[in-house]
């Protein structure tokens, strides 16, 4: 990772103080247009340059769904995780997804009788469990179903901002908020409590797995929305921060995949 | 975008000397364990913190298909885009994508009957266009169909070497490449000589568009699709830089996204 943070480095530096002094930097866009570093992109032979391992490769393709049935975070991108959780990077990634919602739901045609809804996932979607990933290793340790389980009963997790600020603008818009979590059915009490603790109030529904649910979390979720469909509602936006909370028909109008480094559900 | 960089900077200079010099760099693991660094994931109030446009931000935003039907690329990110097409990152994203395209396609169980086939985009997927954004403003100008053929027509485009060495260890395998592209069919002569020109040889089809279909890209692609299976084919793997190559019944049996920062099909 060192090398890989150190390339990174020389390209933010570059950027900040608009140095010739490395190679990189003195590539300015009219050299470009000529061509020669075009030439990067030939293949590599030998020892293949250093295309190691990268945290942020990683990373994207985790959100491009293409890195996928990950059981841990890799040991070299501990350190990475954390501090893109911890830092702004997350918020801002989180944000810029949450500008997309907001405008669309903005220029959204309602049908004014109150039947549509906006599918909301919970955990790394509505409430953040970073307190706990942040005491296990953001990941990088096996899912510990008992460990985890205490967490969520301790109703401590957080709000995630730039969610919340979607929730209530649709609120406001008229497009009712359904939560749909692969949090089991006896975590209902304690869900709720956290959500209202957290700041959320005025959900249409909250969608809890039935305990014993034997299925996927893509046949569980995509069996709910369809439920919600036949009731007559119209699913107009859904979120999550897994692939699998999105997937499977009907998705609902459109998706928007929050990021989320730490875990992967298939 | 001298704001990020700064910030993204100081994370970087942290990661590298370890430093303690920044109250972000001060938070060590053992201490996010004790929970206050946590906070700043609360709403923030005001002006509202420097959570500004983060081409980062706007990159992950259009790689996990959360921002769409866009037309140019924010001319704030131009030299951000760039400086990620020319650098080492665009490669190394190609490459994390193709590892794993790589590792699926060697688990899978052919039948052994040469029935299995895996469908490749072209532009930005198997061949780069980047020379001809280098020289357009990395994405930022509205797409000159005029230029953007008579460049194509050049029959110049460069290989991707990642996307190559997958197409080889296909073939190697058994599993045959078809070439699934927007390309219109009377481009089809400049696109075989340039695909061969850059090393690719050994594909089952190349399908292109007919010239005047009306509709959209999935529309197209998925039709396409369609009829190789209906043919007896096995679409085993799909790979695109345009999540419009890779969406649409039938998808195949897995699908890969390739990073592409510099324009959008729908």
């Amino acid at each position: 990772m060192a090398t890989a943070a150190t390339a990174r480095l020389i390209l933010f530096v570059a950027l900040v103080t608009g140095s010739s002094g490395s190679a990189w930097a003195a590539q300015k866009k009219e050299d470009v247009a000529a061509a020669p570093a075009i030439h990067a992109l030939r293949p590599m032979v030998g020892s293949g340059g250093d295309l190691g391992v990268s945290c942020d490769s990683w990373r994207l393709a985790v959100e491009a769904n293409n890195k996928r049935n990950w059981k841990t975070v890799p040991a070299s991108c501990e350190d990475y995780v954390g501090h893109y959780m911890l830092g702004k990077q997350y918020r801002r990634d989180s944000a810029a997804v949450v500008d997309e919602a907001v405008a669309y739901a903005e220029g959204l045609e309602l049908a004014g009788n109150g039947t549509e809804v906006w599918v909301f996932d919970i955990d790394e979607t509505s409430l953040s469990s970073l307190p706990y990933y942040a005491k296990h290793g953001f990941g990088t340790k096996l899912y510990n179903a008992t460990s985890f389980n205490e967490y969520v009963l301790e109703g401590s997790a957080l709000v995630l901002p730039e969610t919340q600020r979607l929730f209530r603008k649709l609120i406001s818009l008229g497009i009712k908020p359904v939560f749909l979590t692969g949090r089991t059915e006896d975590k209902r009490a304690i869900t709720v409590a956290n959500l209202c603790h957290q700041g959320y109030s005025g959900w249409m529904e909250l969608l809890l797995k039935p305990v014993g649910f034997k299925g996927t979390a893509i046949a569980y979720k995509s069996g709910e929305r369809l439920k919600l469909q036949d009731a007559g509602y119209i699913i107009v936006g859904n979120m999550g921060d897994q692939w699998s909370d999105i997937l499977g028909v009907p998705e609902g109008g459109r998706t928007f995949k929050l990021p989320d480094p730490l875990y992967y559900i298939g």
